[in-house]
Parts: C-alpha cells; structure tokens; sequence
C-alpha cells in the first residue's frame, strides 16, 4: 500500500455499548453529509477479552495478550492508527502494543488536555471510574504532570460508581443512574465542577444525573482529536500525527 | 487457528450511523449481563465505498472491488461469518463474495422469511427503501418467493422517500420524518400494515411517524439471526450455520 488510507483500528468490546457510543461519536465528530465524508474506521469489538479491572485490583487474567492479538489484526488489515475504547485497558497498553508500529491516540493524553484547559479556566475536576483505573493512578498521574490535582471519591463513594458501572454494563440504566446521583451531588458540595467520566459506561449515565456539573467524555475528547488528526494526516500537513505519536 | 471463534465479520459504513444502529442491534439481542457474553465482531467501517444506489441506477462506480476487499480482509483477521450492514450493498454479494470461504448471513434472505411469516399471519407489507433496492428487485424476489406480493410506493412517494434516506444519511432527521409521513399515511390508506424498511437509514426515522403502522427492521431480524447462530455454532449443534450457509 502506498498511499495512505488513514483507517484507524479500534480496539473496542470493552464493554460493547461503550464502543457502540464511541463510534457513534466519531461519526458525529465528523459532520460529514455524505457517507463517503466519514473517517474509515476497522473495528475489533469482541467482549471476551478479560475485565481490565478484575486484572488491576482482583488478581483476574491479563487483557495483554488479546489486547496485543487486537491490535496486530487491525495492523495486518491496514490501520495506520490506533484508539482503544476503554479507559481502564490503557493501564495495559505500554506492555500490550510495545513494538507495534502504528501511532496510538491516548484517551487519557488527549482527556488530561482537555482537563488541563478546564483547570486553567477555574474549573474544579473530579475523576468516576473504574477500581482499576483509580487504582492505576493513569489519569491522576498524566493529571499532575499538567497541574491539576483531581477530586477522587470516598471509599463508599467509590463502590457506588462501581455499582454503577456494572448496572450500566448490565443494561439497568435506572439502577446505574440511582447509583451514581448520589456521588455526583456529593462532589458538588465539594466544589466539584466537572466530573471526568473516566469509564466509558459513565457519560450515558452520568448525563442523566449531573445536573450543573459538566460531564468530561474521553470518548468524545478522543473522537474529536481523530477527526482533527485524519484532516491532518490526508492532507500532509506537517507534523500531521506527531501529537499522537510522540504521545504513546 | 483450530478452535472456533465465531468471530463475525461485518461489512458496514453504509452509512455509518446505520452501522452504529446495526452494531446497538446486535449488543441488545445478545441479552448479555457481561462484556464476555457478547458476540466478537469484527467491524470493517470504511464509508468510502462507492454508492450502491448509484451504482444500480445512476451509472456510478461499482461497490464491488472494495465489497471485496473488505469480504477478505475480514476473513483475514479470522471472521468465520459475514454480515452486510446495508441492504442496497446485496446487490452486489453474488459477485463480490464469490469464492469467499465464509458464510453470509443474508439480511434479504433472513428478512424476507420474517416477512413471510407476519403475511401467513394476514398483515399487509410495503417495501421503503432506496431506488438500487427498488429497481433491483432483490426483497420483491426473495419475497415472492415465499408468497408475498409486496406494496410499492408511487414513482413520486419514491422520490419523497429518497428525499428521506438523504436526509437520515445527513443527520437532518426532522426533514427525513417530514418526507417519509406522508408516504405512510398513502400506504396505510391502501390497507398496509407493516413497512419493510429496507434501508439501513430508515427504521429511525420511520419509528418516528409509523403510527400504528409495523416497522420490520432487517438490521434487528439479521440481529436475532446472528446471535441464534453463534449460539448453535458455538454449541457445536449439528446443522449450526448451515441456514446460513445455504442463504448465500
């Protein structure tokens, strides 16, 4: 192949909806008007790969090697990008995709940005997601290297947002959303502005029970970046790419 | 690879947003309460591809050269089922999957046994889809041969329904309902009672101002079709995916 399609490879099925969200964001991301206007995108969505966070806190199997197995399929068909759709997998992707030679798109690089500006402009963060990933410190710690402390929950709060992540898994939006509310109001009485929904079942549910505090989506934030990067990329712009890359 | 995986490889982009919906379809009629009980897909979504409907009555480029490169690369990266996610693209199949190793799951075919079955049962069906699908005759086929003489929409309702389709594929919803009510209100008037909607774009849409009239959506009949099917294959069920294989 010589010219450059710009097919991105999604790693995705982690959970599935998720993933059905996140395409559904790049689409939107993408203001085409005709289908041929859309970004190319090669999907692998299969939802046996082990839970990321049973592997982080629970002594579960390691997604490394599917991860690996993901990301070497989409490579030999032809991506010349990378995205995972599931925040807590990228505590896995330095091991997962060592060696493999196609920039990957951050969720958690490209959401600190965005967190960072948020800061900047008086806003005050807080980050839901999985036992893994709070365990992992991924996003407290790219947090910190742009200066933003991130307000975590309690304990107790903790297992509610896990509560919730497992409903909206498990398709009982209403049990997630009930779940959730609860937090959400308590992060506000501590000045909570912004909750960075770090788990990709969250955005859905926390949208219904935020009220004023705004919603942070990595999935979004990542959307819109690919939209950004394959203009760059299609068009030849200089650097076209090297955020990402340089970002892995 | 010696163990099956029932890895499903489908064929989307056509448009996007119907992929979107075709892949919710498919999370939803898996009933899982677990990431690991969903079906593995693997999603090729490369909008790019021709338009089908041109290609059958406008005189554009054929779809067929990238129907297949698509078809191989999944099957490539390991697919053991193909789905198309767009009812115009079938069209097209007998040439494009010719000599591809792998089993369709036809959404025509699949369809076309539902609709068959919902007319024994005395209701009235009309066919909405694009002008390729009309002129190519491929559900009113498969539908006679169970039987069924399917309603169509006058030359200027077809026209209205394009006009639908375009919309939908643009994101402007509230015009495509604006087009396509009318045409309901005409069938329903001529005793119809189920509306095949046999464009990826129009179940949405249509949902919206069927009123009592029945909406048969080949996205979710083909749902339900795979996740039967990947349960017998994986069961190891004598016969499992012989349906399917025999639809070709």
């Amino acid at each position: 192949m010589t010219a450059r399609t710009g097919l991105i490879g999604v790693i995705g099925g982690m959970g599935p909806l998720a993933t059905v969200d996140f395409y559904r964001s790049v689409v939107a991301a993408s203001g085409a008007a005709r289908d041929q206007d859309h970004l190319p995108l090669l999907i692998w969505a299969d939802p046996r790969i082990p839970d990321r966070s049973d592997a982080i806190v629970g002594g579960g199997p390691t997604p490394v090697p599917m991860l690996r197995v993901a990301a070497e399929t989409l490579v030999a068909a032809g991506a010349e990008r990378l995205v995972v759709a599931c925040n807590t997998a990228h505590v896995f992707l330095d091991e997962a995709l060592a060696g493999v030679p196609v920039p990957l798109l951050s969720l958690i690089e490209e959401t600190a940005d965005a967190a960072g500006r948020l800061a900047a402009a008086g806003e005050r963060i807080a980050i839901l997601c999985t036992d893994g990933t709070l365990a992992s410190a991924v996003y407290q710690d790219a947090l910190e290297l742009r200066g933003v402390v991130a307000v975590e929950p309690t304990p107790a709060e903790q297992r509610a947002v896990m509560r919730g992540i497992r409903g909206a898994k498990a398709g009982a939006l209403g049990d997630a959303a009930a779940a959730l509310a609860p937090v959400v109001a308590s992060l506000r009485r501590r000045g909570v502005t912004v909750v960075l929904a770090a788990c990709t079942e969250l955005p859905g549910v926390l949208a219904a029970v935020a009220g004023q505090v705004r919603v942070l989506d990595p999935m979004a934030v990542a959307a819109e970046a690919l939209v950004r990067d394959h203009a760059a990329l299609l068009h030849g712009e200089p650097g076209a790419g090297a955020g990402v890359v340089a970002k892995k």
